[in-house]
Order: C-alpha cells, then structure tokens, then sequence
C-alpha cells in the first residue's frame, strides 16, 4: 500500500474557524488520515500533516487550495514567518512502499490540477525542482506576496504552472517532493545566546559546516537558556548523531554542556535507530531486516 | 489489521528437506508472511519467524505441528539445545493492533487444537502460565524429551492441554504469549573469557542483577574476544542501555572496554528508539505521537 507523507503549510494562524475548514478538506477526503496541525499566531500561519495514497493525497490537496483560496486574502495578511501564498507550500514525502520519483510526479500531478482547477500558479521546488536555483524554497520565496508580481516576469521565474501572474488573493505556492525534514534542537545549560548562534553559524552548510544542516541560535526565555534550533533536510546525509556530538565538541569551548535536546514533530524511526547504532558499537546492524515495525509496513528485507 | 508475531522453534536443524517441508506449511497459509529462518546444525534446531493475522497465524502452528510431528523423531534426536519436542516451543507476541490479553487466548485455543489435530500435549508458558513455575519455558523443559514421561507424572506437571503421557515420537510443546524479546551481545577488547562470565553473572536475574536479563559469558573464538550474550526478555522492564552502561561500568574494573555490541535476530523499534532517546538527552520524546512509521502501521498517537 503506497503512502504519501503532505505537509501543507496555509497562510491563516488566527482563525480557527478557516483553518478548521480547510482541514476539513483533506479530513472528509476518502483514504487521507491527518496526524498532526500546528498553528501560530505570531507567525500567521498554520502546518498540517496527513497521509494518505498518492491519489486522495493529491485530491485533498485540491480541495485545500481552493478552500484557502475562497478564506484567505493575501492582501491583508500580517505574520512574522515569510510567505507568498494563501497555500504557502505543499511538500509530498514518500512515506510507505513509494519511491520519490512518483512523489515528485505527485507533486506535478498536483501543480497542474491547483492551477487549473483553482487557479493558483505554482513553482516546483526541492526534488521536483525544474531547475538548481528552485530547489530551495527560500530562494522561490524571496520578495514573498509583496514582491511576486514583479519576480514573475523576469526572465527566470515563470511560474513551473500557470502564467506569470500571481492569483489576485491567493499569490503563488511552492509545491515539491522531499525527503523527510527531521526539526531537531539541543539545549544549552547557559543563559548566553551568542554561544549557540555563533554554534549555529559554524555547524549550518551556510557556514561552511554540515551540507545538509540550517540551523539558528535563539534563547528560550521561559528556560533562560540558549539552544541551537536545526533543520536536517537529510538525516541520511547529515545525522543528528553528527550534529548533537559537534555541538558538543564545539560548546565545550565555553565550558557549556548539552543538557537535552528536542525532536519537533514527526520523524522517520531510522534518523533515532541511526542514533541508537552509533552510540551502541552495532555491528552489522540492519534495520530494514531486524527491526519488526518495518516488516509490518512491508519495507523490511529479509537475509 | 491485527498482526502476531510467531516464533515457532523446531528439533530439526539438519536436514534442509524436511525443515522446508515444515517452513512450507506457514508460507501456504494464507494471511502468514515468513520474516526469518534460522537452522544451527549444533544444535538441531530451527527457529522460524513469521507474522499474520491471528486465526492464519493458529492454523499455521497447527499445521506445522501435524508435519513435524510425522517428520521428526525424538527418539533417535540428538543437539546440543536442551528440548522436549518435535515442535519444542512456540511464542506468540503482540506485533500489531493486538493485546497480549488476546495473544494468551491464540495460544490456547492453537494448544487445544495442536492436542486434538495432532495428539501432541502442551504447557502453557510466560504469560500463558496457569501457575507460576510454569512461566519460565526453562522450568517446563527441564527433563527434556528423555525425562518427561517420568515428569508428566508428578503432581505438579500435567500437561495443560492432553494427558500425561507425550506424544511417542514427538513428545510435548511449551506454547504461550510473551513479550517480544530483545537478543542483544556486547563485544569486549579482552581474550579473557572470564571477565565475560563475570560480568554475565553479575548483571542477570539470576545473579541478583536486573530483573528481564539473561545472561552468558562466552568466546567468540574466530575473533578472539570475549562477548556478554544476553537475552532482554522484557526490554522496558531492563533496557538495553541499562544493560550496556552497567557492562561498561563493570568491565572497567579490569581496563576493559567495549568494542561493539550486537543485535540479534528482530526487535521492536522502541527497544532502539528508548536508546536513542537516552544519549541524544531527549526531552518530552513520544515515539507513538513521533515517528512516522507508527502512525503508518495505526499504532500512532495523536497530540
């Protein structure tokens, strides 16, 4: 049974009675299962994640936009979290028995539909990426609502689907296929927020450290403590082993030590069984085979 | 979709014809998926895993035991196992979506249809039991195939399903539900095998030590290294990293370190997951809500 991992994110942290509605979308959708919403104010904006087969995926999708589409006014919307569209991104993240070439023609599936059906026009982002300089969502973000209607009509940013016009209300989203995102942060027992920004600056591949890590210093004022908040874009690549014991090596420059870290949201079991392989010695370790759960949901490989 | 997990061991672990004729009862019923085989020629034994849904998972066992018990005799068996029975043991343990309420009530209805169908006794085990010294499958098979007639006919010992005599040529089977069970060995950078032992002595139930742990010292002779062989049989009870901290403490006392550890055969993802959660220090971890693979296989919560 193929399972599609979607992370939309909307434009709309404050009403509860839109949000509600354009989740509805997706929860009346007929093989979609919604595991996860996130809403914030200050940011104005709102995650939802669900799972489902690649087609009802791919419905719900549709309902949502048009369904964030007729709620959301773009013009009028204020939040500290940059964006350019009512639907802001709808990343697809194989999740069972897919490979990412079918999630990223999912995702064009998707694009195409959203722009003919509910004419938002789209930039394929990540994977699914036409070309190098889309792949980064940031990049395909940059002058957000504001900024879009100029952006599309120089000469590189055509939209991937629809014209070089924003929708009036709903602007312009970014739609992809990716590997899973894993949110990880590690906690410092000190109150002085430079040592986990200048942390932060040197781990992140913007600094010359880990290629596939962003993170940022911040201080968590309930805590009175600083923590390194990180994004691995591929856990694969760049594991949360590599990172907490860098944090580590680097923090005991100013005599700081970790004292615990946090997982946000949801993660693959294979980024924490990496985890678990490295700190105990495993030898010959092989998760698709010995770990049970991945027999049940048929990825397990047998000797 | 209810799923258990069946562990079936064999007395035949030499003679690959008649270990597939047995195999092939559980591959042809439908509903059952073969994970894993193993056969140790040593010890002339076989141990299969397979899962499926309860009522395909009991009619398996029962077919099975009819096979083993026209292909395997005990009279003439010889290993270096300990075992009573052409079909010696088989374990039922909750996978998915199922109690161990309801995987104690499969082993006995699979023990009642094994006696009727196949004219083979049995006692009920671990959680199974219907006394106490009857959990531990060590404390049914003692005697062994050769002991037994002598032994069903003490007070104390009459089969739960049958009558006290066993069954001529492949005596008696120890059948229950039980948690799943963690087989995990930790390598050391010594050739002494007795700090092995000392340590094994030290840290199992037996010896005063935790509670769910089995333990053997040994050598493992190819390499030249003495390892802690151990069987977790409750892996939240005793943990893996209580037990590998407490070997690394322990072998410390003679300069000794660890160089690797090993898992195996199949576990449960939250045996590795808890380890992962130990060293990266994390903070309000909730695998059921977190990891993806556990909403994929309806074993997810949500927030």
């Amino acid at each position: 049974m193929k399972l599609v991992e979607c992370i939309p994110n909307f434009s709309e942290g404050r009403d509860q009675e839109k949000i509600n509605a354009i989740v509805a979308e997706a929860q009346g959708t007929p093989g979609c299962t919604v595991l996860d919403l996130q809403s914030d104010s200050t940011h104005n904006r709102c995650v939802l994640t669900f799972v489902g087969a690649p087609d009802a995926v791919e419905e719900a999708c549709v309902k949502m936009a048009k369904k964030a589409a007729e709620l959301i006014d773009m013009r009028t919307h204020q939040g500290a979290h940059p964006r350019m569209g009512a639907v802001d991104v709808i990343p697809f993240v194989p999740a069972m028995d897919i490979s990412m070439e079918e999630c990223v023609a999912l995702s064009k599936r998707t694009a195409e539909r959203i722009w003919k059906e509910a004419g938002i026009p789209s930039f394929l982002y990540e994977d699914s990426a036409t070309r190098p300089e889309r792949r980064n969502l940031a990049d395909c973000r940059r002058g957000e609502f504001e900024g879009m209607p100029e952006k599309l009509l120089q000469e590189d940013w055509a939209p991937d689907y629809g014209e070089r016009a924003i929708h009036p209300t709903a602007g312009i989203t970014a739609i992809g296929a990716r590997f899973p995102l894993v949110a990880f942060n590690v906690n410092l027992d000190t109150d002085d927020v430079s040592v986990a920004k200048t942390i932060a600056r040197t781990i992140r591949a913007s600094g010359g450290g880990f290629r596939s890590c962003k993170a940022i210093g911040l201080k968590l004022e309930d805590r009175n403590i600083a923590q390194v908040s990180m994004n691995l874009v591929n856990y694969e690549d760049t594991s949360i082993v590599m990172v907490f014991e860098m944090i580590r090596a680097l923090a005991e420059r100013w005599g700081v030590r970790i004292i615990g870290s946090e997982l946000v949201g949801l993660a693959p079991a294979k980024a924490l069984l990496d985890c678990a392989e490295y700190y105990l010695k495993l030898e010959g370790f092989d998760a698709r085979r010995q770990i049970m759960e991945y027999h049940l949901i048929g990825l397990g490989t047998e000797e």
